[in-house]
């Protein structure tokens, strides 16, 4: 048998411990795969004391995770601090300029300093790989680099937040407003304390940005991705999208147009008929299209220590085994900085739901505000008749380009007998 | 850039010329990934004039697939013949002594003979890889070898044959009985002329046997898988099991029990909740259950040139890199030969259909007669009543061991009120 792997860890957080239990717990399958043994030689972390329910007694600990990445007996150095920047940064870079491989969860780091990290690790001739960065347990990098290698990818999108999907699956299971379904979620510790990160879209923009830089040889380019949470999305646009046959699912969806890269992150209609309609509570979910494969979808537990540690000690496998191979699919050097696609030239359909006055000619001042924008409707609800009071309207639409869409809703917006500001969804037809 | 891959394939069917297709129409995003091209070489075929729609003007005809395989000009072999013996057989072993890599789709030879070849493979030094044979496009055996390798498994299932799935669903959406919808997929092509290797669960029971050498380190055993097929299954059946919050689906499932390897191919009832009873027509869905990973589902296409073509050409990608590791996740020489876990020891839930006069005292003899063998009755349903006539009579059972059950379905069929052997479903709570 070859000589061990020697692991050293930075972070002994829930993934951090759950990683070392993995290679603990493991260590004689993990062996027999890799033909060596994973040993974890060296830790970093704040507090030494704490009980983390793993063995540490024989490993070398720093207080310094900084001083951990450059430690010279140790191959590989997993990251699992967090953060874009400072000491998780810090730690990485150093690694890597000290010929170490490096494994990393942390998608904030790779989403905005992936390209720039991946050209260090390939010009010291290392590794850098963070299958754990998106989607937790579900080894969707892997399968865009090498299991679906031999496609063009077409479109890819996913449920890639289970904060999100369990709040919108709980809103449509019990007919709870968004607000009551995040306070359940935090009682839960599936959400956090302060949910802003989860909620308004950033976590899965991240994501997003990775994959659609695997996916399609592009530059990791987080700033381009169109980013909208789900904090609007209220129970009466629940209902509704039952009404119409859909359901609410925040998206990440990323494909290449003729303008560049389009990447956005938002609430979706999607069909019920659809796969990923399916996929819910704290699951996530990944649709690769490719020109030979068709559609495949990828669904498993998204965060989480034992998940997370399951990607982790994967990528170390394969470091292991030495068959890792280019970060991005393609070498660093050979990602194409893409523009961004504006979203203000997507093109689809989308939902609207506006609160109106219900008195005659409001729907004819609706229905003009749209034919004097080009936006074709396709069907339109008024549920109830409560003469001169407020009532919901909703109207989708067919096909049509995302600026003409919002110029119409400005114009509805302006009408006297609507009453708030039209609260939009964009349907996908997936 | 290093020199090119020189690919045969042996065998032009519809496989073999999407697989040429797709190394030719991506042949520059291949060359850019792998970091050198994928060149087709040499092919055989035993029609050298047929239009495969593919351009095959360059390349070296062989009417002998044998004497392509052992070609000196040829890195890899692609055999694309198809059978567990006769030729496809001689072609992997001539191309494995010839020291050549192999890529093969054949679920049947390596259901029949992958521990043998893997074991010659790596005496040689070659891959032998296979990805095309278990469901297509989807790369599960790549995200068992690899993407999961941190997990043991503990329980694996599918949907592995697109023919019944199809069935199985127009059933459920149409109404239809068994055989109008097996004609139905016939004219659309989804089905053979012949087709009992399909719905007879042979099919099936190939790809169970090489995923469960893969998930479990067990030698290959096609020998040890229970099959059954979907001829019994009735539109009466499918009824039954929507009333019951049910779906009817042909799995192929496998685990470990204290009495050796479990692998049973069998129609089942899955509860609508589980995201596998929504994966509906062609498609095929694998889902995996880890020690730390949990639940990961994928889901895609399971045949069809194009799909089958990715999962080839993905193999030929990790051969031209040189990512490819053990055939089996472990070494050929330490898969484990575990006894086969009988089926008379399969502890599950059962539906029984049975077919009786509807008069009194039929239903006390029925559970009389499950009494007597120690089956728990969980529900049960007689629709309609029309005395003196036959009625159907459906019911559930808790968990039973499945020769207790077979015991108390002998007693029953002696029943005088009894006028059709009782059919059996079992129930698998996923």
């Amino acid at each position: 048998m070859k000589p061990p792997l020697r692991i050293a860890i930075a972070g002994l957080g829930t993934v951090g411990a759950g990683t070392v239990k993995l290679l603990q717990q493991n260590a004689e399958l993990l062996a027999a795969r890799a033909g060596r043994p994973l040993l974890v030689t060296a830790v970093a972390a704040r507090h030494r004391g704490r009980d983390r329910g793993v063995d540490l007694e024989a490993v070398r600990w720093f207080a310094d995770a900084a001083a951990l990445g450059r430690d010279p007996e140790v191959d590989v150095v997993v990251e699992l601090i967090g953060g874009s920047d400072g000491i998780a940064r810090e730690v990485v870079a150093g690694a890597i300029a000290a010929g170490k491989h490096v494994v990393t969860a942390n998608k904030a780091l790779i989403a905005h300093h992936g390209t720039a990290l991946a050209r260090a690790a390939e010009a010291r001739g290392v590794a850098l790989l963070f299958e754990a960065a998106v989607a937790g347990g579900i080894p969707i990098l892997k399968t865009l680099r090498e299991g679906l290698a031999a496609n063009n990818v077409t479109r890819i999108y996913g449920i890639l937040n289970g904060t999100c999907n369990y709040i919108l699956t709980a809103m449509r299971e019990t007919g709870r407003d968004f607000v009551e379904a995040l306070k359940e979620a935090q009682e839960l510790g599936y959400a956090e304390a302060d949910p802003s990160f989860d909620i308004d879209g950033v976590d899965a923009a991240h994501k997003l940005a990775v994959l659609a830089a695997v996916a399609f040889g592009s530059a990791v380019d987080f700033a381009g991705v169109h980013v909208e949470g789900i904090r609007h999305v209220s129970a009466l646009d629940v209902d509704f999208a039952a009404e119409l046959g859909y359901r609410i699912k925040l998206l990440g969806l990323a494909r290449l147009t003729r303008d560049g890269l389009e990447q956005r992150v938002h609430a979706c209609m999607v069909p019920r008929s659809t796969p990923i309609a399916h996929v819910d509570g704290v699951f996530n979910a990944i649709v690769v299209e490719g020109d030979f494969v068709g559609r495949i979808m990828l669904e498993g537990r998204g965060a989480g220590a034992q998940p997370t540690a399951s990607a982790v000690v994967a990528d170390l496998l394969d470091i292991a085994v030495g068959r890792w191979s280019s970060t991005f699919t393609v070498p660093a050097s050979a990602l194409e900085a893409r523009p961004s696609s504006p979203m203000a030239r997507h093109v689809g359909a989308y939902y609207l739901r506006l609160m109106v006055v219900d008195r005659p000619g409001v729907i004819a001042d609706v229905a003009a505000a749209l034919r004097d924008e080009q936006v074709s409707m396709e069907q339109m609800i008024q549920r109830g008749r409560r003469p001169g009071e407020a009532v919901p309207v909703v109207l989708t639409t067919h096909e049509t380009e995302e600026a003409a869409m919002r110029r119409a809703i400005a114009r509805i917006d302006r009408l006297d007998s609507v009453l708030e500001p039209t609260r939009m969804i964009r349907v996908e037809n997936l």
